[in-house]
C-alpha cells in the first residue's frame, strides 16, 4: 500500500467536462502512470454553440490534451455529448456512450465524478458510468471510486444531497507537483482565489486529505464497489 | 484482484464473541492464510460467572480453537474482557486492550464487527477497534473494513441504526466450503434453521452477496477506511 | 400475522419491466392469491423497436402472462410506455398511466420498484406512483411497499443511493415454490448463476430474507406509508 | 384498515417514564382498548431520591394509574429502574428488565420511544427494547413501531440524530379526546402553552399527523419491524 | 434574535406554484416586511392549456396578487415556466430564469422549496435555485433556506427521500393571522380539512413548529447555507 | 453579514479538551472579540492521575489561558470532569455541569464539539450541551452550532458515524493569523506535519473552507438550532 505499487491496473477516468479529471484525480493518474499503468481520460461533454463559443471549447480541448501529456494519461476518448444540456439527453445515450469507451478499454479500475455534485452533467455521468460498469458483464470493473470536484461537490446542499465523505485515500506526495502543473496547463478553466478552482484551494484541499491519513499530500474517493 | 492474489498481507480480525470471526469473514481469512497471508484473531470478551458457565465457555474456546485451525489462523488472542458487559467497562480500557493488539501484530488490515449491530459489544468493539486504528501511529493499519454478522446486523432498527450496505466484496468460492467446516465446529453456537445462525442461512449469505459481484460465493464488507 | 391471513385486501403491484413482480414479490402475490384476495400487476413499459425486437417483446409478455397464471394474479394491466426510456416520457405521463390503474383497481395495497434502484425506470415509477397514491384522493391506498429487484437493486452505488434496508418481512414459506415456478417461466430473463437474476440467487435471498424473521422463506420490503 | 379494526392484537408500550405512553400513543391504547384488545404499559424507570422527590414520584405514578384508567390499559407494569440514569445501570440488567415483560405480556405489537430522542433513558430503552424483541424466541413480537414524544423527539440535532419520519400512521379521530383527557391526568407533568409538553401542542400534533393522511387526527409512528 | 429584528435583509422566496410562498413563509414574509425589509417572490411556474384552464390560472395569480399585498411583498416576478412540466424543460432554462431573478434581485438571503417535496417541480426548483446561488459570483445571497409546503413534503417517502428535519426557526407569534389572511386569499387552492393544506392544519403546523422553540407560532426551515 | 458584525452575541464554546476550541473556533472567537462581543470557554475535562501527568495538565492548562489571552476569550471555566473518561461519568453529572455554565453566562450562541467525532468525550460532550441548551428553560441559547475538531471529526467512520457535511461559514480572514498564534501557544499539542493537529493543516482547512464561500480562510460549522 503506501510506499507500495498502487493496485488499479488499466484505469479509466471518466470526466464530465474538461479540468473534471485533473481536479479529482490528476495526482492519482500521475502516480499510476509513473508506476506503468496505462490510464485512460473519457471526457463526456463538449460545450456546443450558441450556449458555448466554439473557439473556447477548442482552446479547452487543447488545455486538456497538455495536461494529461503532463499526467502521462495513455489515451483520451472525446465522447461530445451536449455540455450543460446532459439531462437533455436520453439515459440511454449516455448509457452507452460510457458503455462503449469501458468494453474498449477494459478497465480494472473505473474513478467517476460524484453523485452529489451540483452540476446535473455530474450526477448524470456518474449514474451512467454506473450502468456502464454493472457486474453481469464478461468484463467489468472490479473497483469504482468517485472523486471530489472543486466548485461542484461542495455546493450542493449539506445533509439532503448526498455528501462526499471520503473513505478511500490515494498519497499523491510525490505526485503534487505534477498535478499542479496539469492544472496549470487549464488556464481557461483556473480562477483567481478565494475561488474554489484556483491553485492555492487545489493545494490546500490535497494537503487536508493528506493530512487525515498521514501523508504530505493526497487524494480521496468515495468507494462505490470493490471486488478482491 | 479476482482470480489474483487478494491484497490484504498482515491482518487482523477482531470478534466481540467466538464465532463471529467465522460468520462474517471466514471465509476471507481462509482465502488469505491459503494465499500465505498471516492471519490473526482478537476475541474481544469471554463469558464470566455467573451470566456464563464455566465449562460451556471452555467448550466455546475449544471450539475457536478447532475453527480457526481449520481457517488457517495464525495465532489467536484472547482478550479476555467480560461478554455481554463491555458497556461496563471503562472506554479506554477497551480502546487500550485492542490498541496493545495493534501493536503487537502491525496488521496491513483489520477488519472489525459492524458498528451498527445489536448488540452492545459489537457497537464498541467497532469503535475501540477505530480508535486502535488512528492513523497518527507509527505503524497503523492502511485498510479497514467492517463485517456482518449473521443474527446482529439484520435485527437492528432500518434507517434510524447505521445501515450494513457492503461495497467491498472478497471473492471465496474456492473457500466456502472451509467456511463451513469452521462454522461447524461452533456446535455450541449454531443453531437450526430458520434461525440466522443455522448453516443454511450462512450459506444463502454467501451465495447471494457472491451473485452481487458475479461469483459463485462472497463475503461482503463496508469500506471504513482505505490508504493506497 | 404469521400463521394468519395477511391483511393487505386489493392489491396492486406495479413493475417497470415484465419479472420485477416476480423477482420482488411473487411469493407475496402467491400467498395473497391464496387467501383469495384480489391481485393486479401494472407493468409500466414495453420494449419498443429499433431498441427492443418485436418478437422478444412478444414473448416475454406471453411469458409474463404464464406466471401471472402460476402466481394466481387476477388481472395484469400493460401501461405500454417506452421500455429504457422512461426518463424522455413526460413526468405527467407517467403519473397519469398510473393515476388510472389505481383508480381503476381501487387497491388498499401498492407494491413499487424501489427509488434506490440502478435503472431509472424503476426509479421513476417509484416516484409516480408515489404520486398516484396521494392521499387527498377520494380513494387511496392504506398500504405501500417497496419490493427488491435482484440485479438492480444491489448494483446502486452503497451509501449515496437511497438504501434499501427492510422493515416489513412477507412468510412465503409456503407460496415459494409457487414464486421459483412462476420465474422459471421468464425462460428469456433468466441468466445462469452466479448472475443475481438466476434461480440459486433468487432462493438464497427467500432464505435469507425469511432467517431474518425465523421462517423458512420471506420477501422483504421497505415500507412507505401504512395508515391503520 | 381505516374504519376497520386495527390489526395490533395484545399490545405492550413501553415507556421510559410515565406520561411518554400517553404523549405518543394514547390515542392508540385508546383506540385498541376501544377494539377489545388487550394492552400493557411498562414504565421502565422510577425517580429515585435525592433527585427525585419521594412525594412528586408517588403523585406521578398516581397520575400515570389514573391516566392508564382512562384509556383502558388493561395492566401496568412498573420497572422501577432508576430515572435519568438509565446509562448507569448495566445494559444487560435493562435488556433483562424488558425480556422478563416481554416473556410474560407476550405481544403480537410493542411500541417503544425512538431512538433519536434526547433523553438518554429514552435511546437506552428503544435499544434494549429491541434486544427483548429479537425474532429467535419461540414467542415474539410481529410488529414493532417507535413513537415520538414531544419534548425530547424534536430536541435533538437535525441530520446527525437519527430522524423521526413517520412511515406509519394510527387514525385516532375517535379517541383525541380520551388522549387528551388522559394527558390532563398528567397535571405534574404538563406545562402551560408555548411548551411543546402542553395540551394545545399535542392536540396540534394530532391535526397535523392527520392531515398528512387525510384524517381528523392521528398518531404517527416509526416502523421497526413487521412480519406479515 | 427572537424579540428583536430578523438579519435576513433583502429576501427573495422562490416558489414553484402560487401558494407555496405563503404554505411555506408566509409568516417569515410578513414579519420581514413588518421590519421594513424587501421581500420579493418569484413564481416559477404558470400552468397551460390544455393541462390547466386559463380562467382558473388568471384566478389564481390574482388571488396571489391579493395574497402578497397582505403579507407585503414588494414586488412579485413571474417566471412562467410550465407548471407540472418544468421535468421537460432544459435544466439551463430553469437555471437561467433563476439566476436571472437572483441577479436583478441581489438578495442577501433566499428562500427555496425543499428538495424532497413530491412534487417535482418542488425538487427541480430547489436543484435551480441552488445553481442561482453559487457563492462565486460578484453577489451572491449569503443565506439560503429551505421550506415546508403542506400537501408537498410530508407524502414523499419517509427516509429513502430526503427528510425535512428543520434546524432553523422564525417567531411568527405576530404574524401567524396574517399569514392566515394571505392564505384565505387563496380560495381556489385551499382544501377542507382535513386535507392537508386547509386553514387548521397550517395552523396546527405553526403551533407545533412554535412549540419546538418555546413561541406561539413559528416557520421551520432547512438550512442549506449560512455565510456569517 | 459578510463584511459586517456577526450576529452571535455572548457566546459560549465548549471544549471536551483544551486546544479544541482553538482548532474548530479560534477564528470565530477572534473574529467575536474583535466586534466587541463577550465569548466564554467552558473546558469540559481535565486530565487526572495516573492517566495523566499532573505537570503535564497544568502546562496544557497554562497553554490554554495564553490562547485565549490572544483571542480575547472573556472568561474561561474549568469543569474538571476526567479526561478519556467523560463515558465513566453519570450522564446527569455531565448534563448538570454544562446546565450550570450555560445558565451562569446566559449565551445567545453555543459552540458544541461534534457528535461525530471519534472521541467519546467529544461525543458526550455534544450530548450534554444539548441538553443543557433545550429551549424549555427561561432563558436558552438561539443559535447552537457543532464545529469540526482535526485529528477527531475526520477519523470517524464515514457513512456510519454522524458526517461532518459544513452548511454554516463563518469569515474569519481577519483573524486567522491570531487563531494561527493562539494554536502556537499550544506546544504541547501540536504535531509536525502531516498530521492533522499541525499548523499547515489547521491553515490548510481554513483556505478551503473559505474557499468554498468565496473569502480567503473561514471556519465551518453544521448547525443544529438557530430561533430567529
Amino acid at each position: 500500500m503506501t510506499g507500495t505499487h498502487i493496485n488499479f491496473r488499466r484505469t479509466l477516468v471518466v470526466a464530465p467536462h474538461p479540468d473534471d479529471e485533473v481536479l479529482g484525480a490528476g495526482g492519482t493518474i500521475a502516480r499510476l502512470a509513473s508506476e506503468g499503468e496505462d490510464v485512460f481520460v473519457a471526457i463526456v461533454t463538449e460545450g456546443t454553440p450558441p450556449r458555448f463559443d466554439r473557439a473556447d471549447v477548442t482552446r479547452t480541448q487543447a488545455e486538456a490534451a497538455e495536461a494529461h501529456r503532463v499526467l502521462g494519461v495513455k489515451e483520451t476518448f472525446w465522447l461530445r455529448l451536449p455540455a450543460a444540456q446532459l439531462g437533455e439527453v436520453p439515459h440511454a445515450t449516455v448509457n452507452g456512450a460510457l458503455l462503449e469507451v469501458v468494453r474498449r478499454v477494459c478497465p480494472q479500475t473505473v474513478l467517476l465524478p460524484f453523485v452529489g455534485d451540483l452540476h446535473a452533467d455530474h450526477r448524470l455521468t456518474f449514474t451512467s458510468g454506473l450502468v456502464a460498469c454493472r457486474p453481469h458483464q464478461i468484463e467489468f470493473p472490479k473497483l469504482i471510486l468517485a472523486y471530489e470536484t472543486l466548485s461542484e461537490t461542495n455546493w450542493n446542499a449539506p445533509y439532503v444531497s448526498p455528501a462526499f465523505v471520503p473513505n478511500f485515500f490515494v498519497d499523491i506526495t510525490n505526485h503534487l507537483e505534477t498535478k499542479m502543473l496539469a492544472m496549470e496547463m487549464f488556464s481557461s478553466q483556473l480562477r483567481e482565489p478565494p475561488h474554489e478552482r484556483s491553485l492555492p484551494a487545489l493545494r490546500a484541499l490535497a494537503t487536508l486529505r493528506g493530512a487525515t491519513v498521514m501523508v504530505q499530500a493526497a487524494e480521496a474517493f468515495v468507494l462505490v464497489r470493490h471486488i478482491a
